[in-house]
């Protein structure tokens, strides 16, 4: 590469990017990592067991507080919520969240091997994964966890991320969860680089950048944590015509027309259809317009939801139920505990529609409003929502909805179901989707949604709260090889 | 200037520091602004007396919401909250609060005068301003405002904002108010660029933002809405060594070492101490590890505030009292009114400690948790206090308070009075200082501080509850001429 280039970008820019560029890893190939992972949930013996929302050993519905709680106050709640807004669609409801305050860890640590970054995951069990074991990261901790409320071992790796020094660090960003599901949630997503070595442990293995984002095309792989923690990567800003560096880049790899397109709209600075500063008016107006008053209130006096001995449930059916479930997990040494979860009503949808505007691939972003976000609105995949509702929103139908479920098979980019945090949500599955579209997209967009580069998506990600859940998963999907 | 040096720059950016670097208005010289500005004040009328918060006309204590509002429920109301936090200091307190949830538009109409970008303000009369007649926005207006619930005329300009295009926006930017004092207040600070003849109003007056800048160095002339919208002004991001780009603009001026040295700060991207990410990780870690939880409580649950005939005040008559005043505005035609206001116990004093590092300028930014903050903390001054405080905070001396007192003339970059936003904060001003530190200021910083240059500052302040108030009024006054 030349001189011009490198200065250009930093060195975990570049790193990042040969590691997303590197399909052979230092230790195992994508098919080792199949048969180990599938060989890992052969082993794993999991009960998760229905169990009376009542009767959760260790939680109760807290008659001053009005909601559901563990003994201890820690962990989390699910709370009663009144939600006020002027958005489109309904103007005030009640429902219940989950409501966790503490920021956890979603951590990473890589190392170079080979003179590529690779990145320590762990096969992980959730009980509400499907399948019971994933790809997550690193270090998984809530404050709780790293306290020790659990009475547990430390978890693995955490001194590590507790102690990281400032050159070990190559991003660290706080980012939102679901805004439909949790009181304004947040984790810290943090990625470290270490030299020393490093003690592996049994369930854990390195992996390049690029294995992971192959890996994601396959359902239920790598978990929710895992993307959103990578999803924070950029790869640099560059000026419009790094043809050299794409070439460089290039070099060992066969590029697809597809591919080459996403990392010309990753790396390329300054060109999108809008300017960062357009992009902030579109937010600004929105968040002047709409207000969003979210107050707490008791789970007993939430109109349309019903607590029975099941569950806390819509009176519809729709949504989602807040159950109960009693977990045993373990090969060796057993694990067990209760806890409600969250069961969705129906399979969710989540997509972005690319479109190839001046040279440069963009993406269709949706403002949105959920109940749950700090600061009204996020930037949200093109069409985001449960399949159940596929058909109707409160203002009629879903915009693009139809246009991505008959996308044909030349436009699929990416299609695979992704298990949503399984350690909260009950065999909650999403299908995600990248939609490449021609000219039958055109370049005005609905209000709400606008059109951004890669690397503008990536720039906007760093400030926390501004890309919800759902988009940063389909990005972390976007691969480069 | 040659072709590279514009690449680099967009339009606004280049329009921006043209006017900023131009003193000779197309109409106005300086002191013809000042002579005018001080005739406005003698011949206004303005008579603002004390009324019992208790006999306020249209304003009551709601007995069922427990706070103070308007007969109508729109403008503000005043609200009890019980803070609850980690943060060093209390752990947990109530006091009143001004609750305005909804967004008002404070915008500038500018407009290309002999090729030079003037921006329209006009003489502003408000209840609380040291003198009466400041320097104010364009626009200047409440949703309560602009939906006429005042039932009064509509505001002057406000269908330019209203219909804005998109190319006529040269800026659109959600800030944050006090959030000492205002419960998650914003404001949309908005700057438009018009070709069309715009009819001149009575009051109204085109100036330079170099001249704008200049008048902040009087005490009390540029209003504090005008500030925060001039600092939402960025110059472009250039490469290091933009020498030419720097001289190109000295051209016509002697560029004094210090303005050439805040000018150079404010130019130079990827240059700063820190890295953007590095300073995301310093943001991350704070909003990870520190809880700040907000919660409504009735006025009257406030155990260290009394309501009295005269106001709400703190018992032992710290921070500040919420009072009642009646307003008469006018000369020929009068305006009459009744409001609370925010009295303060004391005068404030906001200072940024600047130093050289590495050849560029840097900022000793602190991380400020405020009650009404949106998200935790955000970028505050180096100092920032009232005086009453001034010696001592809950854990002992406030960090850099001695230094700042004690600087000699030369390192004073800039000393005024500044009014706080006279329709709210009854005579309230803080001292706005600008201190350039030699050796004696190391470059380790305590805890919760961290060094930034101008351009990283501007940077961060594009993106929504970032930089505080406080802070940006003094980024307001930086003058490169």
């Amino acid at each position: 590469m030349n001189n011009d280039l490198s200065a250009e970008a930093d060195r975990a820019d570049l790193l990042f990017l040969k590691s997303a560029m590197t399909l052979e890893g230092a230790f195992w190939t994508l098919e080792q990592v199949l048969h180990w992972v599938n060989e890992q949930n052969k082993k794993v013996t999991v009960n998760v067991n229905n169990r009376s929302i009542k009767a959760l050993s260790g939680w109760g519905f807290d008659t001053s507080s009005g909601r559901l709680c563990h003994e201890t106050g820690k962990f989390f709640s699910i709370d009663g919520i009144k939600v006020t807004t002027n958005w489109n669609g309904p103007k005030e409801w009640r429902q219940p969240i989950i409501n966790q305050p503490e920021v956890g860890f979603l951590g990473i640590i890589t190392k170079e091997f080979k003179g590529v970054l690779h990145f320590l995951l762990q096969a992980k069990i959730e009980p509400g994964n499907i399948p019971y074991v994933q790809l997550s990261p690193t270090l998984q901790a809530t404050r709780s966890n790293y306290t020790q409320v659990h009475k547990g071992r430390e978890p693995l790796y955490l001194d590590y991320f507790r102690k990281a020094q400032p050159a070990q660090i190559l991003l660290d960003q706080l980012q939102s969860e679901q805004g439909a599901r949790f009181f304004r949630k947040r984790n810290r997503n943090i990625i470290l680089k270490l030299e020393e070595d490093i003690e592996e442990r049994d369930q854990f293995l390195w992996l390049t950048l690029g294995q992971i984002k192959t890996l994601m095309q396959y359902d239920g792989l790598i978990n929710m944590d895992t993307r959103t923690v990578i999803s924070c990567i950029s790869f640099g800003n560059h000026q419009p015509g790094i043809i050299d560096l794409i070439d460089f880049l290039a070099h060992d790899h066969k590029l697809y027309p597809s591919k080459r397109a996403i990392l010309e709209s990753a790396l390329t600075v300054n060109t999108g259809k809008h300017s960062t500063a357009e992009i902030i008016t579109f937010l600004t107006k929105l968040k002047s317009m709409y207000d969003l008053e979210v107050e707490r209130v008791p789970l007993s006096s939430l109109p349309d939801w019903i607590i029975d001995e099941d569950a806390i449930r819509h009176r519809d059916n729709q949504y989602f139920k807040v159950i109960g479930v009693d977990v045993e997990i373990g090969n060796r040494e057993v694990m067990k505990w209760s806890q409600p979860m969250i069961e969705p009503a129906q399979e969710g949808l989540c997509a972005f529609i690319l479109k190839n505007i001046n040279g440069l691939l963009h993406f269709a972003v949706q403002a949105k409003l959920e109940c749950g976000n700090l600061d009204i609105v996020e930037f949200a995949p093109t069409v985001q929502c449960l399949t159940g509702n596929y058909r109707r929103t409160a203002t009629g139908a879903l915009p693009f909805l139809d246009y991505v479920l008959s996308a044909g098979p030349d436009q699929i980019l990416f299609d695979t179901l992704q298990s949503e945090e399984g350690g909260r949500f009950y065999r909650e599955q999403n299908r995600n989707l990248l939609v490449l579209a021609g000219d039958e997209i055109p370049e005005e967009l609905p209000p709400r949604y606008i059109w951004m580069t890669l690397n503008q998506l990536q720039n906007f990600l760093k400030f926390n709260n501004y890309l919800n859940i759902q988009a940063r998963s389909l990005i972390a999907a976007l691969s480069f090889v």
